[in-house]
């Protein structure tokens, strides 16, 4: 884990992926917008055009355990693969009631009650992801979450994120953004 | 749990703090100054004549158990209690070893091997305590903490911080500077 990385999603005209859809799945939405542009680094600004911008920091991994981490470190893959032309950004932030469980509340709820891991690793390598964290930035949203995948994947991700938006840990998502991206093949 | 706080400390000419002492005890020290001043919440800006600026954002419990959770909040002080004019602020910056760890690696050294909540309840509530964490926050250190107490309990914080040191968690310190402050009474 190298220093964490700053990431700005920029929503606006311009950018390299077009974005289809923002569907609103709670709590309030995303000002509608045509293209969405990725900026990495603490200097760099994205367009002074962009009517948002979500910012979060890569970082340390905060509910996997060692043998967890070894089996997604074997499975999962990067971004920028050529075939992956689609993209999911989801936003969340989660309740007051979730940030005051303690840390083996909040452990139970996310793995061993809800599977979040294991129900991700199923669709590993298929989708790739990217988890930014912002909670501490002063953002409107907790995480941000970044997926890619190719065209033939797209029911597999509808899938997942149905059945994470299933389970006990998504009762303490207050507000949650889903926004699809698609972009030409190099 | 409120929304994350952000923090600012602001080393100068002027604030409520006088600095008595800054020692670098690993890696680079900050420079000498004769004030500090805190100042809170994201608007707000310290005096621009501050030498150096550091800041720290409160969050959620990383490591603690709800039955730990219920002993410190049992036991813990508030801050600005009259008799309590002493102060340390002790930024930490840890290794990327210690990040490259899973969550139960990490907890197993900062509890049950270290015993960090353990030693810090012994000095509840005499010294009371605050956590900032500043590593998503693109700044040098990764966690601020902030301790006063009364004069009558330097010694007993001088034997906290020592007892800390000496743990297999503080192997993972790469960076730590130690600053002792006074206040005149109210």
């Amino acid at each position: 884990m190298a220093f964490p990385v700053l990431v700005s999603f920029a929503g606006g005209a311009s950018g390299r992926w077009r974005v289809e859809r923002i569907a609103p799945l709670r709590g309030d939405s995303l000002a509608l917008v045509r293209r969405l542009e990725i900026v990495e680094g603490r200097e760099a600004q994205p367009a002074a055009s962009a009517v948002w911008v979500l910012r979060g920091a890569t970082g340390h991994e905060r509910y996997v355990t060692r043998t967890e981490h070894q089996a997604l470190a074997e499975r999962q893959a990067p971004l920028g693969r050529p075939h992956a032309t689609r993209a999911a950004l989801i936003p969340v932030r989660k309740s007051e009631a979730w940030w005051d469980l303690s840390q083996d509340e909040r452990r139970a709820i996310f793995e061993e009650r809800t599977r979040h891991i294991g129900i991700g690793l199923e669709y590993l390598p298929r989708i790739a992801r990217r988890l930014l964290h912002c909670r501490e930035l002063g953002e409107p949203f907790d995480f941000l979450t970044w997926f890619e995948f190719g065209a033939d994947d797209v029911a597999a991700f509808d899938e997942l994120v149905a059945r994470l938006r299933g389970t006990e840990e998504w009762r303490y998502v207050e507000r949650e953004v889903d926004i699809r991206l698609t972009r030409e093949p190099p």
